[in-house]
């Protein structure tokens, strides 16, 4: 069984609730895209009484339900001004995260005036975590960028891409970055693989992650610059 | 707000975990009436490409798991006597339990060879959790005997339902009685209202509680009288 390890839980000075206000500020910056990205590619079907949403890698909050709200909203103005005369449908909101999230800390946060039925799904995201054709719309937000798995090579001392104990590749060899880069070729083909069996015909996926502009190289990167000081 | 109670979380010698044997007597001696009442009841759609399943008041396991695994078996048995053409659904079962339940402990005990997709749902169930006509197997076991709340009347010591600080009826007045009878009733109530507005078209829903015989006084029941002892 693979190790599986998670944000913080409970709301103490640790915790992910009371530090992850860098997400939060990504967040509220793609705030706008997620909208427009809504109102430009989302079907909406006629006959939907459901609109099932689901946010991966959702953490303890409270960044989720912000996130939650912005994709309700956006959902609601493009059911608008698809015709006055459609039937607002019922939201039923996934939060997705390891099994080792702490899921008691996230229900306990759960807005208390939301207009949706919420449910907690425990598992990886590299595997499939709902049926067939099932989602409306699927979002991922700060959590696509942590691997399912540190590459085995990179901690074996006679490996050629052995890390010295380092968590980060920023200053490391090919060979370590290499090893790296295939570890999230393989976790980012399992996440679209399962997506693309979840997703209804009509529905909607968008990953917001932190990347490093393309011909860069990794000591460029200010996220990256930080990792190497652990 | 209303506060919730839960079974003690956790996998302690205090938790439900390790105190749930005459639950588990009791589920296990209604399997086959569960069982008998999928072949009898059930009505199978050719079409119908997911199959959801709710356990209300799941608590934390593992009674929860084996009713499930129940379910899961006589609907495979059911759709297998309609037909051998009939391609079976993915199942989609839903944990619920009140927000303060352990979901950590109940995600963490999941079985790992699980032919489902599971997900936790926080809430009453003396409210709506699901989106309209969206379940096809609803069940709750040793759970529906449980309040939503004490009634008001019975802890005013001015009030003529007064009962003196105890917790049961079973050597109480009438008027006790009565209080703990019409709070049990605008409990049900709400219960089957908001199922009735969960269940597919042709979904089912199987209730297992402990019960007294008709005409029979509180304290001629075995569970009620060793309540009195706390």
């Amino acid at each position: 069984m693979v190790e599986t390890v998670s944000m913080n839980g409970g709301n103490g000075p640790n915790s992910y609730t009371q530090n992850s206000k860098s997400q939060e500020e990504g967040s509220t910056r793609a705030k706008a895209l997620l909208a427009k990205s809504i109102q430009e590619n989302l079907e909406i079907q006629n006959n939907s009484r459901v609109f099932s949403i689901a946010d991966l890698g959702c953490s303890v909050g409270p960044n989720t339900f912000s996130c939650v709200q912005t994709i309700m909203q956006a959902v609601q103005l493009k059911l608008k001004n698809c015709g006055p005369d459609l039937e607002e449908p019922e939201f039923h909101v996934f939060f997705n995260d390891n099994v080792t999230n702490d899921f008691n800390t996230l229900f306990k946060a759960l807005p208390p005036e939301r207009q949706y039925m919420a449910a907690g799904v425990p598992g990886s995201f590299h595997g499939r975590l709902f049926p067939k054709a099932s989602m409306n719309f699927m979002h991922s937000s700060f959590a696509l960028n942590w691997l399912a798995k540190v590459p085995k090579e990179v901690t074996q001392e006679y490996s050629s891409a052995w890390n010295k104990g380092r968590v980060s590749y920023v200053l490391s060899s090919r060979e370590v970055m290499n090893a790296y880069a295939a570890q999230f070729s393989s976790d980012i083909e399992a996440f679209f693989s399962a997506r693309s069996m979840e997703l209804a015909g009509d529905g909607l996926l968008v990953v917001i992650m932190p990347c490093r502009a393309e011909g860069t190289l990794p000591s460029e990167s200010t996220i990256l610059d930080v990792l190497e000081c652990l």
